[in-house]
């Protein structure tokens, strides 16, 4: 791949010219939340750059949007064809998901647009590259200078259980190893329903929840003491489908916008107390953090992987053409204490599922549940098979039982407050990574 | 209570001038959804009454919406008051949202002036009353000529399980009589976070979800052969609080907007293989249907009642100042069959449950996690102590081991393809009822 002409790009940044993710920022100079790109550690503001002319004119060969859902496709006589999208518009907004909702035809197309006006051989030096004006505006210099968004509107949150070695450390824990699995584990994408409402991006703060826990055996309403983090791929999705009909395997990929990464926070002792019998419901609630820049699924199609084998017969609707459903992105958690002491405590790959993504979507929608552009669905805690490969304390404790050891001579067994949790991902090589950025989140004591 | 002007409203109607219900509607000459109102079998329009200059005049007299949540109080300069609402605007609006965002003294306002409007004696007759021209343009005949819509925009769907005969009933169907209820039952409200992407309004066709069941005791894809409805009540949620902020139990009665019911139909097959450890999934996420016009928690004030009964000693966050918590309801659940025949299979009330809407707020919220204007809260199935007042069928047949009796010599253990089940409630008496009108569903054949 060739290099981009902006300056300054380190070799190890995530956001090589292989990535542009897309992303909401606000300035100084332009406090309404839009869209932007990043590239190193400068952020191009898509709202001024698709407002120039040039710009437009570059773009107005756009793939067009898909037709609206529930839309029949033999109506008479046959609709106009959608207008090319308006992308000065579309990035205006304050969320992606106009954007999202044209499709990955759309996003393929911008991406490589992207691509090439930030590369040092584009084919249009004229339209960036070479014209101050337009850089001046449109490219900010310092990432620190802008204030990044929650990237979308996100109607529903959908959290699955597909870590495979999460669920088996956790259920082992609770039910003994010859146990760990239920039944249905290996037969099923098991997920849950999620709260829309609190999730935040990566830098919000995250309040220590109160919460019904047992306290010598006795439900008390306190603080939780067992505050955790929990290390997940989340997935977001472009194209929406209608209430009663279910997206083929073989069709969700299509349905992918692009990925986060994302912080399912959990207050342990809240959960172990209310969780039967419908499920996580408080302990989960309170915050889950996103990373602010939404990496297309496009850019990941070159980290593919095999997902963790699956002995079990699948039912069809779960059958997948190819080996490669997942992607091999490195993973890696900090804690850093209040005196200011990182420890790296966790390093795995996003490979560590026993499902995909389109089988959690195919699964999702088989009874016919809708998906609507900017729907968010949660990996589940992505933990590796070795020692220091965990996605969450309650594994790396052993349930809370022994300390895990940072430096400072400091230890924990789970979050307390002041601390800062902060995941990363990228995949690639030097010059040409692809990754999130930072999914950062410090914990503020309890009200 | 004086009458109304309104010709032709039966003493019957739950659209009584004590009710003064708000839903969306759309019509053959005005087909963008916007709200309106219902006074027996008449629809008024209130954007066009809206838009009526008099009306614009008497309403301007309005409460100001409350102050945006997270914005500090001691604010310097001290903010320049909001302005009035314009209802015309807001009553043109595609949802609810924006007038339940108002907040309930808002709410309190429209109301009365509607009821003013609308009764024999009001206080203006020559705005709407004696106004022919007004009354042609803004009150529709006959509601069959108006499309219901979804009322609002919901963020977030979280279905309680406060209806305690049900949870008896169904545990013990399960565990035994002895281990019915769960240790957390009777310390909190247990809840799960639903689907708000199925919702839909009252009328919808129902698909029969497909899903994995166990056949034989192999996992299978296939359409589900237990399906059942879940007669609710559904709490819509008027202001919100900011992330990290607990609504307090004595302060969450001015959070709530209004109420609709709810059925939350289930596939109990799906459930039973899909939900360790996580809860319900696909079982419960493929349809649930709300009654199109929200009942003002102000029209159920007369209609409180106590909750039953709990003797378990509640953390203070739950403790209510008021034994009257709940509402005395009556609910009906109609089941017609293909063939016509119509058996009121239950008749029940909404006080049957152990907590209250209030109890259920403080608890979601104890973590901080934000409620949001829209928002819908579920109490979980409603049955009565008796026979024929279960909410389920699940109940009814007992777990399925027996059949319903209906009308036209048929039986029911769970429903059929073109079954359609119809939900009622209403309060007061004859000439003053308050109620919602119809929440029906006919079951599809699956695809």
């Amino acid at each position: 791949m060739a290099s981009t002409w902006v300056p300054d790009v380190s070799p190890d940044s995530p956001f090589s010219l292989a990535n542009i993710p897309f992303g909401i920022i606000s300035t100084v100079d332009n406090v309404a939340p839009h869209a932007a790109t990043a590239i190193g550690s400068h952020v191009l503001d898509l709202k001024v750059l698709c407002s120039d002319p040039r710009v437009a004119q570059l773009l107005s060969s756009s793939p067009r949007p898909p037709r609206p859902v529930g839309k029949e496709i033999d109506e008479f006589p046959a609709p106009a064809p959608a207008p090319a999208p308006d992308y000065a518009a579309i990035f205006s907004q304050p969320t992606l998901n106009a954007f999202a909702a044209l499709g990955r035809p759309a996003h393929r197309f911008v991406r490589a647009a992207l691509q090439d006006l930030l590369s040092a051989e584009t084919r249009h030096p004229e339209v960036l590259r070479d014209n101050e004006e337009l850089r001046r505006r449109a490219l900010v210099r310092d990432s620190a200078e802008v204030t990044m968004h929650l990237p979308m509107a996100i109607g529903d949150y959908t959290d699955f259980y597909a870590g495979y070695h999460h669920a088996h450390a956790v259920g082992s824990m609770f039910r003994g190893p010859q146990h760990a699995l239920q039944p249905n584990y290996t037969h099923l994408p098991v997920g849950y329903h999620g709260r829309a409402s609190s999730i935040v991006v990566s830098g919000t703060g995250v309040r220590r929840p109160r919460g019904q826990i047992l306290l010598d055996g006795e439900p008390t309403a306190a603080p939780s003491r067992r505050l955790d983090f929990e290390l997940e791929l989340g997935c977001l999705i472009a194209t929406p489908n209608a209430l009663g009909e279910p997206v083929a395997v073989a069709d969700a990929e299509d349905r992918v916008f692009g990925y986060v990464l994302l912080n399912d926070w959990s207050a342990r002792d809240v959960q172990t107390w209310e969780y039967v019998p419908l499920g996580p419901f408080n302990s989960k609630n309170f915050a889950s953090t996103v990373s602010p820049w939404v990496v297309l699924a496009d850019a990941l199609e070159p980290f593919r992987a095999g997902a963790i084998e699956n002995a079990t017969l699948l039912q069809d609707y779960l059958k997948e053409g190819r080996k490669d459903s997942v992607f091999d992105i490195e993973l890696e958690v900090d804690l850093e204490t209040p005196s200011g002491d990182v420890t790296t405590i966790s390093t795995t790959s996003s490979k560590f599922l026993l499902w995909s993504f389109p089988q959690m979507i195919a699964h999702h929608t088989l009874g016919g549940c809708p998906m609507r552009t900017g729907d968010l669905l949660g990996s589940g805690t992505i933990s590796g098979p070795g020692p220091n490969q965990s996605g969450s304390l309650l594994e790396m404790s052993d349930g809370g039982k022994k300390d895990v050891l940072l430096y400072g001579m400091d230890v924990r067994r789970f979050l307390r407050d002041g601390d800062t949790v902060t995941m990363r991902g990228s995949c690639g090589k030097s010059g040409e990574r692809v990754g999130f950025g930072s999914c950062v989140g410090r914990i503020l004591p309890p009200k």
